[in-house]
């Protein structure tokens, strides 16, 4: 790593700029730390230097400067990822978009605002025309926009919704290339899907358009269940309720309710498993209908508990996605957690046959979702961990059963997701990114083009042995 | 019929009456004629006097003296059923809701109205709030929003919440009932279900509460494929689409828009098999892109479609339901329809199949909307009209296919809908209309405990026969 930082430094006089080594260190970390994994590989991981532009033509100067000097460049929104995805693998400059915060324009059904703005902001500045962001990760008021659009892949609205990056749900990016001279690109329909979810490896986001549905007082209502899969199979009829609108529908396996949401225990008798729901208010009547049905029990209704009371918890999304692994982990240093997905139309079939098998040392996390226009869950089971090759044995069970796993263990895109070449953004990353200094190591294709994911052999980026 | 409407009469000062014979068989009528069927059995039917009150103190002093004087009361809204729902089987009063028509209040993601409102000009007062109801019939700028939820099922709309009776679409009702002195009940959550699609047999719909959503200029698109079997996936995989907002999508078989879409005409080459699609502006660019990955032709486009060419058609929506059906009528009478439903996960295979054997006779016509969170069809198919025995293999040969069929040649409400008894609706008449004067000979279980609907026979209200 011999970049030339002092250069760097000379060229970008008037930009915020940060080479004090125990504040870069802090702002080259992320919560990699939720998986063990990648705790021993990332934990030395540090840039060289921050820069904190405050305006779209600071961050092109910023760009320049780089190619000019080839310096790596990471972008960073709040550093809430939990796979390393924003963590400098070659060192260089992180390019922290927390400046670029202004929500510039709010219309019927959508929003326009810089890549570093913080998404509850976001909703901040919509609610008075009635509206919110359809999506948040349960991160919503620590992490930016555009570091969820890079990192992340939905959560909070993705039963109404679907995922992040389905189309639709981003109305447009413009983001800026790392060449000579960068340029500026509009992307809007399925070219959005280029640079959504890649990391930062291949554009950096500058501003986003993204669409908004109506904001509500949403209730918070969890209801309990004596049996895990009757739990399950409430939160999946009633996400099939098409006429019932809501925001979030987790279910949650004891005893991990009564161990982890501590502010929550008095509500949460001991053995029963829980179904987490945000519902519309409009909707109150019929969901108290449907779940009398289905002789839920009622542990908490926000609209009934006393304000006094309501007070000291804190909202409901934030026992769920992975803030439910952030609460156990607070609690139990030990634990650590997988992503998986519930193919339909098995979902509830699947979840009793793991948990049967594995429910003690992997209880049940599971966020019901629309995925391809049909009700199913992901999985974000807690793992009580041993070792790494445990860990790994689990994941083969999981797949073994036809339960793909999302392995939240790997800072590579590729085997944190399909486990394939995304064609689409690698190409468009040779257009953007001709030197390979955005976000190095995160793209294996872009790193080692005949890395066999077959083999299933973990991807090593050689740049992060040089810094260890 | 010895109905002392004289005594009626006299009771009545101050409300708007009518009995003169014509006007009053007008009011007596729907478009029960859309059906061969029902039109020679319902030609001659006709009430005796029209009541149109202004207030709810008026429609109970109406229902007061009906109940005194055991005159039958038919509840009318606009009158644009098309089963003869709101046809005075056994004479009485047509009790004519259009002068209850105010829209009292709109709220964040609800309105209260009238029950005799014109959901369009319930859609106007919302417009200012930027919100629309969320479902409409085809008959959206003439129906009354009671007349829909006592006689509708669904519509536009359906596409993203499903039918109007699923929990959650309708969040409150205000009734009266037929008895001695009448009583004003207020339905809530899964109680709604009580006379939704009742027709008007269990209680007079004052006032409801619906859900709103958020109001859009919807781009009207027409998309062409040459074969039916791909426009029908397309129109599956767009229903799919969780993030692509819309609010109508229908597929209908060549050469039916060509011959009987006539303002639209000059849009839909020879042999294209078209899909009208509502979208949201926001979903603009995802939904070009969606359609030009499946080849789709797109023959309208209403964002492209210059405005003095666009200022002579109708509203997509009036392509579309029930209307497709009134559009074949006007070009050949001797055209009539089914209502099918196509059952997921086989919607496809089934149109595929029953296409291909039926499809010159029963022309292809899919509503696409959500069923119990799942994507799939309603069929509207045409019939070329041969004679009732022909209606009757055709529907036969549809339910040996798996091919559920709600007879739109019924005038009842079982016969038309499930084949079987709404224990629920029945109850809740006894409550509510203890002589039975509320609509009569349209719920078979209450005329006709003991009626077999194993036997596939049509039930005949003998009140009729009376008229006759
Ligand atoms: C407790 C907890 C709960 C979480 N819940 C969810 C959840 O529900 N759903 C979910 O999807 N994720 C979740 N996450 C992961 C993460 O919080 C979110 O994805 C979040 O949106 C990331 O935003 P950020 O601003 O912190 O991005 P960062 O972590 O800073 O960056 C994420 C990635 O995006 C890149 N990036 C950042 N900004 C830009 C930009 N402007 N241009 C280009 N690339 C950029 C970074 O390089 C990095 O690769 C959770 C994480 C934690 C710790
Ligand atoms: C061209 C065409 C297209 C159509 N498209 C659709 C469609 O897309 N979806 C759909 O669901 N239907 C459709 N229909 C049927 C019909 O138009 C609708 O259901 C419409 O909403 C009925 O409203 P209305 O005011 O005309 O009711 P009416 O026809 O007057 O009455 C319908 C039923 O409700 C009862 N009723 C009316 N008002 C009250 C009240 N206040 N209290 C209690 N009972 C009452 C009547 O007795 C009758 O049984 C269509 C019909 C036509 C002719």
């Amino acid at each position: 790593m011999a970049h030339d930082i002092a250069a760097l430094k000379a060229r970008l006089a008037g930009i915020a700029l940060e080479d004090n080594p125990a504040l870069v260190r802090q702002k080259s970390r992320d919560f990699f730390w939720y998986s063990p994994t990648l705790k021993r590989q990332l934990d030395t991981v540090a840039g060289e230097i921050i820069a904190t532009p405050s305006s779209e033509g600071e961050v092109l100067r910023i760009l320049e400067a780089c190619f000019a000097l080839g310096i790596p460049v990471t972008p960073r929104g709040a550093g809430t990822g939990n796979y390393g995805q924003a963590m400098p693998l070659a060192g260089g400059l992180v390019l922290d978009m927390s400046g670029l915060d202004k929500v510039l324009e709010v219309a019927p059904g959508r929003v326009r605002a810089q890549a570093g703005a913080i998404i509850a902001d976001i909703d901040t500045a919509c609610r008075s025309s009635g509206q919110e962001v359809r999506l948040h990760p349960s991160t919503y008021r620590t992490a930016s926009i555009g570091g969820f659009i890079a990192g992340g892949s939905g959560g909070v609205g993705s039963i109404t919704w679907g995922g992040l990056r389905d189309l639709g749900n981003i109305i447009r990016l413009r983001i800026a290339t790392l060449e000579a001279t960068p340029r500026l690109l509009e992307l809007s329909g399925e070219e959005v899907e280029k640079v959504a979810h890649a990391y930062g490896t291949n554009g950096i986001i500058l501003e986003v358009e993204m669409p908004l549905a109506p904001a509500y007082d949403w209730i918070e209502a969890i209801i309990g269940f004596e049996d895990l899969n009757r739990a399950a199979a409430f939160a999946n009829a009633l996400g099939e309720q098409d006429a019932i609108l809501k925001k979030l529908l987790s279910v949650i396996a004891a005893p991990l309710p009564q161990d982890y949401f501590l502010r929550h225990r008095k509500y949460l008798p001991a053995g029963q498993h829980v179904v987490l729901a945000m519902i519309a208010p409009i909707a109150s009547a019929a969901f108290d209908s449907f779940t009398a049905r289905w002789g839920g029990n009622v542990l908490f209704h926000s609209d009934r508990a006393g304000t006094e009371e309501a007070r000291g918890l804190p909202p409901l999304y934030e026992l769920a996605w992975n803030h439910t692994t952030l609460r156990a982990l607070r609690v139990d240093p030990a634990i650590t957690y997988l992503q998986t997905l519930y193919p339909f139309p098995d979902q509830l079939a699947l979840v009793a046959r793991i948990h049967e098998e594995l429910g003690d040392e992997v209880p049940a996390h599971l966020e019901f979702v629309r995925f391809d226009g049909k009700i199913t869950c992901f999985g974000l089971p807690l793992v009580r961990f041993t070792d790494e090759a445990r860990l790994e044995a689990i994941i083969a069970r999981h797949e073994a059963l036809g339960i793909p796993v999302f392995n939240p263990h790997r800072y590579t895109l590729e085997e944190g997701g399909m486990k394939q070449t995304d064609a689409v953004q690698l190409a468009f990353k040779r257009e953007t990114d001709p030197a390979g200094l955005l976000n190095p190591g995160k793209m294996i294709a872009w790193e080692n083009p005949d890395f066999d994911f077959a083999t299933g052999r973990t991807y090593l980026f050689p740049g992060l042995s040089a810094q260890a």
